[in-house]
């Protein structure tokens, strides 16, 4: 496995196997590789001839107040992960080689960016498309895998390559979960014993969502008030936003019906979780 | 000589010829071929493997109060032209399939564009590098050539190219002028027999900085304050504006020096007119 810093060396590899015909499958990441990270690169290798991971906390993607600095990187724990999953080549880039000084191009997408997380996190999805694209253009993949997780992510990624004709296509996966349920994320690593019980409250009321989905209940007032009472009686902190939209522009829908998915952001102490499910 | 007027047939086409190994050089413009656009098609020629023109007159980078209804559209003397520079493919599309409905991802260079036509013409290099960043991604050239008369416009092609970490080179090819030293614009054809004698005070007004500088004035404000008078006394209607900058970064400069670069706009009649040339 060849583990490469510069942009610049992993294009030239890119280009040498393009113009080898193989197929590169990529999967961008901030690291702290959980096992949702790792059916993605599962995916990859029986996707592409290659495959590749990034590794790189984008500063761009996180706001003043966020949590960047304490984002978990525990590099070499990465890079045996990657090695297990068979990856041909991880690129781990510096913040000083991807935005060197002088740096002033940014990527937007413009309405599915709006509400939910875009809405609580200005600028998030700005500093996100344009650090996959900058990826994009490095790595030169044929597909691209990303998790449903963050589901507005891959709609915004899924929208940018439409609309800019990138030659890629873009695979989204379903979220994987702990046993009890709770989705995994890099950022689960900060609950403690106490907050990581509250927490189990957001899937557990989601799974009450579509079991009152599937009663028939399609009134999507009906469905956020009751599972917003589940997740404050269980202790959330504070709920940052219930909805439920299409799937496709993420525009909210007040009654259930095809494709209609419900996303959710809430904070367990200090950490904003969020998970989504079909209804 | 292929005319392909379908985003996805084109890429195709490219994705086809550099699995071939082949070298792709790409003129992208908005059409009404001049000696100019000619001069970047036989470089193109020279330099790739396949050559590549696009017309496209771009919405996206026209302003509400712009010309883009009476921008010249001579579509058969272009398909001509191009085949005499033994263009291989003419990427032909229309708004429709470049812009379909849903669209909204916009790129943008934030510093470079700020200043010159960009105050004048609001939005207008947003859609130039979104289209661009499109063409790029559908015609997947190696090599890209554009005028040195929209000298703005390569910078900041050139910024985004660097920004984004594209796998393309941009070449600038010097400005093209009538014998008489008008710089070759489509634009031209909306000149008067009168307004196209005012026109040529821009060109000498020109020369004569140059003139100063190599005299050795140093003084960029008196340079202007000269040429500023030469175009009044020749009819200019109005001057959009006269700057005297860095060629990299487009940053005004007091004093004449290493790579500056004077830059004009003007008015004569209600036809828009740029030029610029080193000093």
């Amino acid at each position: 496995m060849q583990v490469i810093n510069s942009p610049r060396e992993m294009q030239e590899l890119a280009l040498q196997w393009r113009a080898e015909g193989k197929k590169i499958a990529f999967v961008p990441t901030m690291g702290a590789l959980h096992e949702g990270h790792l059916s993605l690169l599962r995916e990859g290798r029986l996707l592409g001839d290659k495959s590749v991971l990034s590794i790189f906390v984008n500063p761009v993607q996180f706001g003043p107040r966020e949590d960047i600095a304490k984002y978990p990187r525990p590099i070499e724990d990465d890079l045996a992960k990657a090695r297990d999953c068979k990856t041909d080549a991880v690129f781990f880039p510096t913040p000083e080689t991807m935005y060197p000084n002088g740096f002033q191009t940014y990527v937007e997408v413009e309405r599915v960016t709006q509400g939910l997380c875009g809405e609580k996190r200005p600028g998030h999805f700005r500093g996100v498309t344009t650090v996959v694209l900058k990826l994009f253009n490095i790595v030169l993949p044929n597909i691209a895998i990303f998790g449903e997780k963050d589901f507005q992510q891959l709609v915004t990624i899924k929208r940018m390559s439409f609309d800019l004709n990138l030659p890629i296509k873009i695979i989204g996966m379903p979220t994987v979960r702990e046993k009890d349920g709770l989705a995994m994320s890099s950022r689960n690593v900060y609950l403690s014993k106490e907050e990581r019980q509250t927490a189990l409250s957001i899937s557990q009321s989601m799974a009450t969502a579509q079991e009152m989905a599937i009663s028939g209940e399609k009134d999507a007032a009906k469905i956020i008030a009751k599972i917003s009472g589940i997740m404050k009686s269980a202790g959330v902190t504070k709920i940052d936003y219930i909805k439920i939209c299409d799937s496709k522009m993420l525009a909210e829908c007040s009654q259930i019906g095809n494709g209609t998915r419900l996303l959710l952001a809430a904070f367990v102490g200090t950490t904003r979780l969020i998970d989504n499910c079909e209804l």
